[in-house]
């Protein structure tokens, strides 16, 4: 995109989605007094994205997730297509420079590594931190909020599969835990890797529309973003009793599910 | 680093490193049956790595805060020097492709996007998935278990500081918030900012620290990775009673610090 393009995709998107700018300058405004201000600024990138098939990037996903874990097979369902057209910076990137990012880091259950996975992809192709915030950050609600997985392989390469839930966050170790719960599997289960398989592809899936759209000029984001911190007094979600409140668990009744 | 030197590294790193290997040998075993299976491996980068000076690489990062916030900052800290010498596709990578990582991925408070940050680096700096995993495991054990942020900039640009805490996890919500509440300080307070900033530039040096010591062959794995998951049956620290227990504070207590 030449930058006539990126300027009239910029102001698009600032005029269609102002409820989540309203939150993005506040952020900008509020965070202290001096030195730079992190405000949102556009930014030069090479890697340019060209519209692809949002199943097909769901499936290449899918069928990575069992070699790559959950970050670099939403990478590789970008990539396997973008390396090869348009190719260019695309072609350098190593697909698996982000696979450190399974299970939230490595395994410590932080944030998933689809997120990060598709969050990477994004933030190369896109070209202005308040787009790729925006579409971070509608991602994160689509994960949290709907029920997954709700993809279906072409060829189940893992196990059969009956139980979505909503996970409520985007953290991997309660996104995975409230799914093992539902589904009374164990982590190390057939089940549970074609869980996080599938809801793969789902996430990819939903990146690449959302990357379509903004292609097209036409990306809106549904949601504002969260660190307008008002509500809680830190950057959080707005469940604050998920973790603060009596609804929590006792660890042993996680440990039990370890058969 | 050619084909040869990259596999004595490799061999050095598999010699050194035992503990870690047995971890992700095992976590590559246990996962599931058939299909591919996840197991460590190399790829290749043009992404050299060479080495760089941790304090500058800290300091660097520390400035960059203001504007960037914490995953892009950290990657700042590196690419203004990997952008010079060696150049190359470093050139190509956009510093504030990560920006959307800020804040546990955009306010939502998951993994803090210091260790995104960083981990975008270690990921395209070297050449083999269990390098890269132990290397940001070992960060992230850094991270949770020493007083931070110990940083002291050359000058201070937003606020005197003098709290220091132990996150005990690198998720951004309890890390911040448990800072928040020692320093009796609100989230948009500039001595905050200050912290985060600091903070960046600890994760910044100590990651260069690692990187010098891959470079020059000598990096060894400090810490087991966490994912080969037999205590908890599922990904993720091993302190369960953190979340699931009675010593997690009523959500009032955090919403009383927005003041």
């Amino acid at each position: 995109m030449d930058k006539q393009q990126a300027e009239n995709s910029r102001r698009k998107f600032l005029t269609a989605s102002g409820q989540a700018m309203a939150g993005i300058a506040l952020a900008s405004t509020v965070i202290g007094s001096g030195v730079r201000e992190a405000e949102a600024y556009g930014y030069k990138t090479g890697f340019e994205y060209v519209k692809l098939d949002p199943a097909k990037v769901a499936q290449t996903t899918y069928e990575n997730y069992f070699k790559r874990w959950c970050a670099s097979s939403v990478v590789a369902g970008f990539l396997e297509y973008l390396q090869k057209n348009p190719g260019g910076q695309w072609k350098d990137l190593p697909i698996d420079a982000m696979r450190w990012a399974h299970g939230g880091l490595a395994g410590w259950g932080a944030l998933c590594g689809t997120l990060t996975g598709a969050g990477t992809v994004i933030g190369l192709a896109t070209n202005d931190t308040d787009i790729a915030e925006a579409m971070v950050n509608d991602l994160a609600f689509y994960y949290a909020y709907t029920e997954l997985p709700s993809f279906q392989p072409k060829k189940v390469l893992k196990s059969k599969l009956s139980d979505m839930t909503i996970a409520g966050t985007p953290v991997c170790h309660i996104s995975v835990g409230r799914w093992m719960r539902a589904a009374d599997e164990t982590f190390l289960s057939d089940a549970r890797a074609e869980r996080c398989a599938r809801l793969a592809a789902n996430i990819a899936q939903e990146t690449a529309i959302m990357l379509n759209a903004w292609k097209e000029g036409k990306f809106k984001a549904k949601h504002k973003v969260l660190y307008n911190v008002i509500a809680n007094g830190i950057t959080s979600q707005h469940n604050c009793r998920d973790c603060h409140g009596n609804n929590v668990p006792a660890a042993e009744t996680y440990i039990s599910l370890d058969k």
